[in-house]
């Protein structure tokens, strides 16, 4: 099922590579205002969770906690946000999003709130240095 | 864990009782806009999915997925969103929700899009009704 996994273009192009898990590719929204991160599983077709078989969906809640506690214990954020939507992309992929007081959607969903705002490559790189170290 | 559960004032002033499963108290949103219910893991002062322990976990994504499967067979939706937020009320909660084209939110997220349209109250029942079979 891995074999001829690739990222929806939307994804490639919004975002930056991480790690790839047992079942996931982890990915960072390229987006200064949250941080971001993505899980996508290497799934052909998926698009919604009960199209992963048993195993799997265990692993994704698995991937979703470790990607939501690791989030959390870096940014020290109040509170992680865990989305699944697809309605623009329906590659199944996962939103894990660090939310504060204060930021640029709070309380409200960080999804459909503007253009992402980039960040600068250097800051980007050491996002995701300091996301390969904490997840 | 189950001893002294209680929905958050907030989620038992929106919604209506389905269910309670192994891990989550099962309610619908009292919105006509969207088919949409909530999964509300029976387990005091839980915030985020990491605060599950593994099984609880294994058993939270069984119910997302159950929830999501039989809301859309029951609803022919063309999209399930799934959301897990919390930036307003704390207790872990799991949003399962139908999504069509040209519904009052798409294709953005339904959370924060204004207030809710309440079920004539026959509708309401017939709807919560549906659920109990379709689940």
């Amino acid at each position: 099922m891995t074999a001829g996994f690739s990222l929806h273009p939307r994804l490639a192009a919004d975002t930056i590579f991480v790690a790839d898990w047992v079942l996931s590719r982890v990915v960072a929204m390229n987006d200064a205002r949250y941080p971001w991160l993505i899980l996508v599983p290497r799934r052909d077709g998926a698009t919604e969770i009960f199209d992963l078989d048993a195993e799997d969906c265990r692993t994704m809640i698995e991937e979703i906690a470790r990607a939501s506690h690791g989030l959390k214990t870096l940014t020290a954020a109040v509170k992680i946000n865990v989305g699944a939507l697809g309605n623009l992309v329906p590659q199944l992929h996962v939103h894990i999003v660090a939310r504060n007081p204060g930021d640029a959607a709070w309380p409200g969903p960080v999804w459909g709130q503007g253009m992402a705002q980039a960040y600068r490559p250097d800051a980007l790189d050491a996002f995701v240095r300091q996301l390969v170290n904490a997840l």
